[in-house]
């Protein structure tokens, strides 16, 4: 028998592997035509598929993947002759320099780094080693990125940060005058904004990973390894310690911090600083997820409390009034 | 009389023709200046204006648009020379090829097809006929879009799923080697971003229409001719029905499944899955807008209620001092 | 002693000069290594930095800061050579263009405005002076852009409305045949979204500042100098005032008017016409922020109350079993 690909439960078919990683989709496995599943250590279902204990099916599936997974694209070095390079570019060995990129004067690229099509690189941008830039990035002026950074289609790196001051019945513009900086390992979604400092640095630290549309305005940082969900949105001057984590659609003030390894759930809210290792949920964030759900159940059941409320008011006024008129005082 | 143009019932004047398709309008149109106003069937207010009576005011005024609508933008058929086109790469018949796109080794494009400035087509992209792609488009390698797609300036199909494994104190980058896939007649909104597939394919069904600013995330599937408002987010593997219509500012959490014809509120956010045809509202979704209603009803007066229970608190312990002391235990 | 830098008070180091806008900072203040520092008027505080009292920290440090900010990049006039420009293109004194930035048929630009590079400009739109775009910005076909208008990177101005009817199971789309309009010194933020009206136009008016990710759908009318932050969303034919303040992640549904100087808090929901002044905050808006943080302190105890509630309807009944059989009717 030969193993000719690799699927999900759902789509996987005879002569092709799954693996089952979410208990929800036991009954799909159960249903699948797949001819083998990667299953955790403990699994001790019947299943019509060959099962294959793995300590992490979802990364063994992963590793398996990469030998069913078509070839990947690869960019050969060197500077595609419609590029348009500025005085002073200094590139590393094996750089990839795709169509239509622009790189203005003094910018350097660190070796074997690919710079998409349609890619724009500011003046006195450095980047460095190892770097993959998809189509239409953008780099602003003085920015600094890392190795092994992966940004992502649409990525807009030192756009001006939203600062005005009201005067004369009008905003009038703050210069942002700092850099965004983002460091080794980092990976960044398709669309989002990093917004430069106003002065000083925007700063994305070692291996923090930022889904697609994400917001993060002027002078934030992010600490490290932090997981940064889709459509975030981080205000200014904020700062975020290690290993924290924003589910999708979170909202952050700014000016405040929030600690290492603190969660927040989708779409929560957080309008003050937090110690490490809390996980907040709601807008505004209201402590555990388990507080949370109390009182989210609460609100759920909170008109039929209110007619108790009043049946209780009522009984207690008959009880008073079928007592002695003495009693009558304490409505007073 | 000439009618020479078409505007909105505030900003139509004498010689215009407006349309009334709102009961919320009915003050402004009467103060119309408009010279004929496309009214409903039944409509029996008196205007100033011609009432001409129409099944669907909105739909007619649409139609009468096109008449007064400047001349369409056409973009001529041919390969603009600036243009960059791989190996292997298949043009239909009157394709357009706008400047500076980039069409890598081995794409397709069907007959008709316009592919707008500065757009990036990945390696063995295929694209059907009479689509219609705005400037600075990106579709990464090996995606599939449909006929009669339209998709609009910023859209990125095929940027990378959002997918690690924590190890080792680092986010590992799970490869994602799916596609993303596009159908006949849909429609995309402006930087809105469509990863692709960790495996398999994301994939957006026929005839669906999706707004600005949205994400879909890794290997979602979204059924047939579903509305999904602006600056939705969408998350890994969860499942949409057909004719779903999420509003604005939505979210859904990931690897839950949306039957046919549900609909959810503005804002509202969806954790579990939900059965066809429900109307969701609030974030978590709690059922129907008249219950979301009542609930918000009884949470705005739920300081009051408080005061309520406080005031039958003091009044039910006046009551038992004021009863024989024999009562005194039931306070236990 | 001589100054040679300025920073923010956390990074300010010896020779430097900071600021202090924010009373939450004084710890900070107090901590820092700074030489000099800007305070306001009333500063009473002992620091060892020298404090220098102004009228507005914040904005004298503004001004401090373009003393020492890098150099400005100045983008040289002229037409670079790799842009395309279609015929009737009209380009006003010391334009520049920059490479692969196309102008349409039928394109003005005035004086000293730069279009940044990868730029597209639209058939017959019109572009003030003194503008600045840019990288990768969209201008769709016969757009209006007014003077001094500064555009961020991957932002789209006139991209279809999201309009269709519904008709015999599918979406029709609905012609988007007006135009957007962005008036004099209006910002807009890196990719966000500005749709062109279905017929008239959408429009931004005089000194409006919009941040990252925002979307503006067909119709919207912003009055002048409003502040509109990242991630908000404001639906189709909804119309602000002057001065009206949108916080992040705002959603405002379609159809509506907001009244001059209204202020919306953060993830706030607009789902009704405001008059003005009001400041408005919640999802579903419900007024002041104060009587919202009554209601969200009352929820935090719901499940509290609820006990209390259990606890006096056992009492109550304790209570009535314990007097004449006669008051038994009362919980009837």
């Amino acid at each position: 028998m030969k193993i000719r690909g690799a699927a999900a439960i759902a789509d996987a078919g005879e002569g092709e592997v799954t693996f089952f990683g979410n208990a929800k989709y036991l009954p799909q496995l159960k249903a699948s035509r797949a001819t083998v599943a990667l299953v955790p250590a403990d699994f001790a279902e019947s299943i019509s598929a060959i099962a294959i204990r793995v300590e992490n099916p979802s990364l063994a599936f992963a590793q398996l993947l990469e030998k069913f997974a078509p070839e990947q694209i690869c960019f050969a070095p060197g500077v595609h002759p419609s590029a348009v390079l500025g005085r002073d570019v200094v590139l590393g060995e094996n750089v990839s320099i795709q169509p239509f990129a622009v790189l203005e004067d003094g910018v350097q690229v660190g070796a074997n780094t690919v710079i998409g099509a349609h890619g724009y690189v500011g003046h006195e941008v450095r980047i460095g080693s190892d770097c993959r830039f998809a189509p239409r990035v953008t780099i602003g002026a003085r920015c600094v990125v890392g190795n092994r950074v992966i940004l992502h289609s649409g990525v807009v790196v030192g756009s001006d940060g939203f600062g005005f001051e009201f005067s004369g019945g009008r905003h009038v513009k703050i210069p942002q005058t700092g850099i965004a900086q983002v460091d080794d390992d980092a990976e960044i979604g398709a669309n989002t904004t990093i917004d430069r400092a106003r002065f000083g640095r925007t700063w994305i630290q070692e291996g923090t990973k930022i889904d697609n549309l994400v917001q993060i305005a002027h002078n934030v940082i992010i600490g490290k390894h932090c997981i940064i969900v889709s459509q975030t949105g981080i205000s200014g001057s904020t700062k975020l310690g290690n290993y924290v984590t924003l589910a999708g659609q979170v909202g952050v003030v700014g000016h405040i911090e929030i600690g290492d390894q603190v969660v927040v759930g989708a779409k929560g809210g957080v309008s003050k600083s937090v110690g490490p290792k809390k996980v907040l949920w709601g807008s505004p964030v209201s402590g555990p997820i388990r507080e949370a759900k109390e009182q989210l159940a609460a609100v759920r059941r909170l008109p039929k409390l209110q007619k108790r409320v009043v049946r209780v008011e009522q009984l207690l006024d008959s009880l008073r009034k079928s007592l002695s008129p003495e009693s009558e005082h304490l409505s007073g």
